[in-house]
């Protein structure tokens, strides 16, 4: 074999070691996050943190130093493998990006974009150029680079997160959703292309390489190049490749390589390898012949496992204690939180948006998300800034990340999906009814359902048969759901039952009933009754899922997995990092 | 920042761009073997050899220097990437593992796969005691752990490669096909567990550590413990992981996460680090509890991008011009073969199977694929072997792979799955018929097709009209397929013709017929007739597939894209590696 640097038994060891509780403990504190409805993308920060100097390191320096070595091969192959997996997490971020979404609201989304980009951006540049060194400028940059920098860092918004916000309030395909995903969309492209010109400049004071204006004269080719004449080739292209190539190994390949290939490009004329994984994933996802199925298994593989290691691995790098500084953190998340929101409600007022909802566009694009972490990041390795600047860019970005989602929601008075699901229990899961009768069907899970809310079971078993007997509660597949009002009750309560005999429920359709959802809601919450009702009756509008609820779900847990995954799956998820 | 080992600007776009051509063409020549029917294995070696010293190296040595350097940063790197693909592809590979197939078939399995063993092994041990030299054994290595790791390597089969042989041939649902599965399970459980226990002795007499006797004691409880009590834990584990996070995402990292660690604790008792994610692989695989949709993400991402980038990183560590030594490449091949096809022979012979199946069986099995491929790789890094050894044993498994469908094929008589769409071409595809009537749209496939045979349009006409005279070619969904078998035809045509306005056929379900297939087959060949015409009708049988072909096919390819994606696909698959 030829001779060459290796790595030794003791490194792959470490190597799949470090690899394995950095991603482990992403995942865990990512579901804890999501589980909370915030964003995943803090839970993967929090662990590297946890992992890293800040607590790890602090607390055990000797098994930090062993399991993360700052010396040798190890640092190495982690961080070849953190530069594919942020090269290919931009991928995925820029299939997200629909141009023809801007173009059809090109008007609307050209002046809110732009304004909620011009108004921060102005509001930032002066105080990044007075104050360079109290904001904790980089030690190799001018004066003026840095009050760029930080300006674009101001300026730009986080399309993920923004749209998992607007699908959560069901206001994705609202016209005030598409408008402000048409903005986010247009943040990104000119706040990532402002960044390359930026980090062209800088790259050739620190470096060298290729002078300034090739850098950027080059990154305007390759953007304007991709996006029309690459767009096309990869438009056409799609079809014959999947006629020709072994389906779906050809297109995840095409897609990979193709967007390796950009980003070494975009790094070697002087920019990030980022952006051009990013412009190309933008001139890819705009094709109509990307299937959904490739987008998903490219999403899921690289959003579920790369990004939480690259994440992760960002709080390894940094001492997020050490380099806490209040007053810059304070600074920064004002300057960037009155910049945008006031900038967009500026905007959206004067395109004649009411003023409830213009409040809301600027919250929603307030939200900075992974986008700024990733900045934030290449800026500190340029040297453009330090290592306080960035950690107050990064709380920056959770803060507004973490708050858009609620403020949305209470200025627009919307309401979360909900689903059923979350209102019932082990307690209240009852996997074979005793009862052959409607009667004792009912009473059943009246009985289950009271205990759990610590009611009196009597009192609710009449409650729900003197509506039963009104108006009989059997829906079409099998499925019947008795409900009552109750103003004994804090939260809803929802009992399920299984019979495999099957009841008789005087159903329309005739069909003895197998499932039964008892749905026992506060008498003050009417509005509250009917959707839970709504999520049950579209959960089991499929005869095929009621009949494998009755045949497979023996345990709470199962029952609960089949809801999750073939449910609330369908009802729409993404990431949301 | 901590200071710390750190690529630099050029590591980094170096990196990516001998990722990506790496990348790039190993999925290209891996797609050229598929064309062939050969596992993407090959042309992946294949892509390696030719970027690595045997080709680019020997023409161009400068670039081959530049692209994949020998020293520094770049390699570190790049083994890091190969050794996570390595273990996550022998991840999957242990997901294909089905243990209770062996289980349902113990008996014969157990004869088959034991005796399909031990006799390559009682063949191949003297030879490796009596010549070590000559078949260039390791540097490091006894006598006996040189001649056991070679009685090893003739007796393992390839289990991907062996299922692929037999999806094709449509056995892999029959009694001989389960009982090859079967068996192959068992060699590959077995196999690796004997390698499993020569590299703990091999490495504890090389790099020290474990003593012996504990590496291989820490290895048997590894494996009974992860095949009994973290099989049941982890079936248990699964429900409660897709209830309670997030869906994918929780089980893609709870597969990858504790892979990842199983394959660090394998790495640390001196066995090798992909063993313990195939043991891990095997006990996932085994939960009823794993969605198959789970598993596809796993292992389209891991097959199609991972596995190509490993098994091309191969041909770039080893010249395999200047370690060809032919007499040595024909030893090892006579003695895998001869020792696999005859006791696999022997066996089924044995148990009373017939004489051709007995010889399918043998052949089948000895096709050794990518696993004698990682066998002699860590074989060779851990100075078992040479590297005239490691080239001789790889070009056995690409033989045995490519052979053993042909010899199957021959001995049994068996016909491979027919596709209409590989009998079809741009110049007989039609996608807006002008015929308005059954007569004129006939006319009309008939000259295109006759055009495309070089045969008379005038003749294909009349006979098919008289056919379809007497019985109608219109099926259900708007679908008709007229026919007719001409002694002037060399070989099958397919034309494909649509009518978006819609043409009456007298169709049994009164529907106006929007896709016409014309089927003409040699007058000889009436089994391919049937089997093309089954072919369509199988595609067609959904109406939802007829409707999207004629809503968005205007070109030939989209539809060879629509009928290689949606059907093809459909019909079983896999990697095939």
């Amino acid at each position: 074999m030829i001779a060459a640097s290796t790595l030794s038994h003791s490194d792959v060891t470490m190597l799949l070691l470090s690899l394995g509780v950095l991603l482990g403990l992403a995942r865990a504190f990512g579901e804890v996050c999501r589980r909370f409805n915030q964003p995943s993308v803090i839970g993967e920060l929090l662990a590297g943190i946890v992992l890293g100097p800040t607590v790890l390191g602090a607390l055990w320096p000797d098994g930090f130093a062993a399991l993360f070595p700052r010396e040798g091969n190890l640092p190495i192959a982690l961080q070849g493998l953190t530069t594919i997996a942020i090269t290919l997490f931009l991928l995925v971020a820029g299939l997200e990006v629909d141009l023809s979404t801007i173009w059809r609201r090109r008007r609307a989304a050209f002046r809110l974009g732009l304004f909620g980009m011009l108004i921060p951006f102005a509001a930032t540049l002066p105080v990044g150029l007075l104050l360079p060194a109290r904001l904790d400028a980089g030690p190799e940059v001018t004066r003026t680079l840095f009050a760029l920098f930080l300006a674009t860092a101001m300026s730009i918004s986080a399309l993920p997160v923004i749209a998992k916000i607007l699908i959560d309030l069901r206001l994705f395909r609202s016209d005030m959703g598409m408008m402000v995903i048409a903005a986010a969309v247009f943040n990104d492209l000119v706040g990532w292309l402002v960044f390359a010109v930026i980090l062209a400049s800088a790259g050739h004071a620190a470096s060298g390489g290729f002078p300034v204006w090739m850098s950027i004269v080059l990154t305007l080719i390759f953007v304007l190049g991709m996006l029309t004449v690459g767009r096309i080739l990869i438009d056409r292209a799609l079809p014959w490749i999947q006629a020709h190539t072994s389906w779906p190994a050809g297109v995840l390949a095409f897609a990979m390589v193709l967007g390796i290939l950009s980003a070494a490009f975009t790094e070697w004329i002087g920019v990030h390898a980022i952006f051009g994984a990013f412009i190309f994933g933008v001139a890819l996802g705009d094709s109509r012949h990307l299937r959904a199925n490739t987008r998903t298994t490219i999403d899921h593989f690289i959003s579920f496992i790369f990004a939480p290691i690259f994440f992760a691995s960002i709080g390894l790098r940094v001492d997020f204690l050490r380099n806490f500084d209040l007053p810059l953190v304070v600074l920064v998340l004002v300057l960037a939180t009155v910049g945008k929101v006031g900038g967009s409600l500026l905007a959206a007022r004067a395109s004649g948006t009411g003023r409830r909802e213009s409040w809301a566009i600027g919250f929603a694009l307030n939200a900075r998300g992974a986008m700024e972490i990733i900045l934030g990041l290449i800026a500190l390795e340029a040297g453009l800034i330090g290592e306080r600047l960035f950690v107050a860019l990064v709380i920056m970005a959770l803060v507004t990340s973490m708050t858009a989602g609620s403020l949305v929601q209470f200025v627009l008075g919307r309401q979360r999906v909900v689903s059923f699901a979350n209102h019932a229990s082990p307690k209240t899961f009852l996997p074979s009814l005793e009862a052959r009768t409607r009667r004792d069907a009912i009473a059943e899970l009246a009985r289950a359902a009271a205990e759990a809310a610590g009611i009196d079971a009597r009192a609710v078993e009449d409650t729900v048969w003197n509506r039963e007997r009104v108006v009989g509660s059997a829906m079409t597949n099998g499925v019947a759901i008795p409900q009552a009002r109750l103003s004994g009750l804090s939260h809803p309560i929802v009992a399920v039952g299984i019979s495999r005999a099957g009841i008789d429920f005087d159903a329309p359709d005739g069909q003895p009933v197998r499932l039964i959802l008892l749905l026992l809601t506060p008498k003050s919450e009417a509005a509250l009754q009917l959707r839970l009702l709504a999520s049950m009756a579209r959960a089991f509008q499929e005869a095929r899922l009621v009949d494998r609820v009755v045949e497979q779900c023996r345990t709470w847990t199962e029952f609960l997995a089949l809801i999750r995954t073939e449910v609330e799956q369908r009802a729409g998820g993404g990431n949301g990092a």
